[in-house]
C-alpha cells in the first residue's frame, strides 16, 4: 500500500505525462487512475472533479518549466550566451510544448482557472527573458519586445515542426532568430 | 433553388467559417448542413464524406491565404518592406490562425491527406519567404533560417495572444523581430 500523499503524487505524475502526449480533453480521470495504479478510492479522495487533477497536474509543469527556465536563464555568463542556451535547448518537437498545446485545448482554455495557470507560464517567461534583455543593453521596452519575439520563435518552432512533421523547422527558427540578435551591433543590442 | 455548383460552393464556404471558429474535429457536417442552408441530399451528393468536405475547405483556405501571401511578399518595394508589411498586417487573434491552428486539431493531423495540405501552406510559405530574404541579400541557408524565424513569430504570435488573452502579444512579438531585421547592418543583412 503506498500513502495517500505518494499516491496523490503518482495520480499528478501520471496525470502530467497524459497531457503531455495527448492533452487534457482528451484524457480521463479513469484513464489517469488505471495508469497510475492507485486505488480508486484514492483518485476520488485528491481529487473530486477532473478540474481537480488538471489544476494540479497543470500547475506543477508549470511551476518545473518556469523554474528550469530560470535556471537556463539566470547565471554569471554572458546574457546572449544565456538566452542562445534557452533558445537552442533540444525540445520535444513530437508533442510541442507541454503548455503552450494548451492553448488550443477547449478543456483547458474554457476553465478559467486553468487558462490562468498556462497564462502565468507565458507571463513569467516574459518577465524572466525581459530581464536578461535589459541586462544584454535594450532599454525595457525593446527588451520586452524582444521577449515576446524570443518566446515566439519557440512556440513557432513547435507549430512549424508539427505542420511539416520536420523536427529541424525549430532548429532553423532557432538559428534564423539567434543569427539576427549575434549580427546587431553592440550599441542597438 | 441554387444549382449544385452553388450548393457546393456554400457547404465549402460555410464549413471554412466553421472551421476557422471551432476547428474541424468540432465541426460535423451535419452542422455545417444546417448552417449551409442547402438540401441534405447535395451534402452527401458532393461530400459522402467528411473527409471529402474538410479536404475541399482546407484547401481552399490553404490557396487563398498562399494567394494572398503571394501578393504582400511580391512587388517593386524594397524586401524588408514587403516584408514588414506581411509580418506587421492585422490579424485575428482570437480564433488563431485559420491553418496553423490545425496543426493541434487530431481530426486533421491523424488524416495524412489533410495533414499534408496544411503542411504545404506553410512550405509553400517558407519558399515565398526564402525568396524575399534572399531578394534583401542574404545567402540561401540565411535566408532559409530567417524564412522559418519569421513565419515562427506569427504562429508563436497566435499562441502568446491566445496563452494571455491579450492581442497586443502577436504586435510586440512581431514589433521585437522587425527591430532586429531592420537594426542588422546591410553588409550581414
Amino acid at each position: 500500500m503506498s500513502t495517500p500523499s505518494e499516491s496523490r503524487a503518482r495520480l499528478v505524475a501520471t496525470a502530467r505525462d497524459l497531457y503531455a502526449s495527448q492533452g487534457v480533453g482528451a484524457t480521463s480521470p479513469r484513464q489517469v487512475l488505471a495508469a497510475s495504479g492507485v486505488g480508486q478510492g484514492s483518485l476520488y479522495h485528491h481529487f473530486p472533479a477532473k478540474h481537480d487533477l488538471a489544476l494540479a497536474a497543470i500547475s506543477a509543469t508549470v511551476a518545473d518549466s518556469l523554474s528550469a527556465a530560470a535556471r537556463e536563464l539566470r547565471g554569471e555568463r554572458p546574457a546572449l550566451d544565456r538566452l542562445r542556451a534557452y533558445l537552442e535547448r533540444p525540445r520535444d518537437t513530437a508533442n510541442g510544448c507541454r503548455i503552450g498545446r494548451h492553448t488550443s485545448d477547449q478543456a483547458v482554455m474554457s476553465d478559467a482557472v486553468l487558462a490562468a495557470e498556462v497564462g502565468s507560464y507565458f507571463s513569467g517567461l516574459v518577465e524572466r527573458l525581459t530581464e536578461v534583455f535589459v541586462e544584454a543593453g535594450l532599454p525595457d521596452g525593446a527588451a520586452s519586445d524582444r521577449a515576446y519575439a524570443a518566446l515566439a520563435i519557440v512556440q513557432g518552432g513547435y507549430v512549424l515542426a508539427r505542420a511539416l512533421t520536420d523536427p529541424t523547422a525549430m532548429q532553423r527558427a532557432v538559428r534564423g532568430f539567434v543569427s539576427l540578435l549575434t549580427s546587431v551591433p553592440e550599441e542597438t543590442q
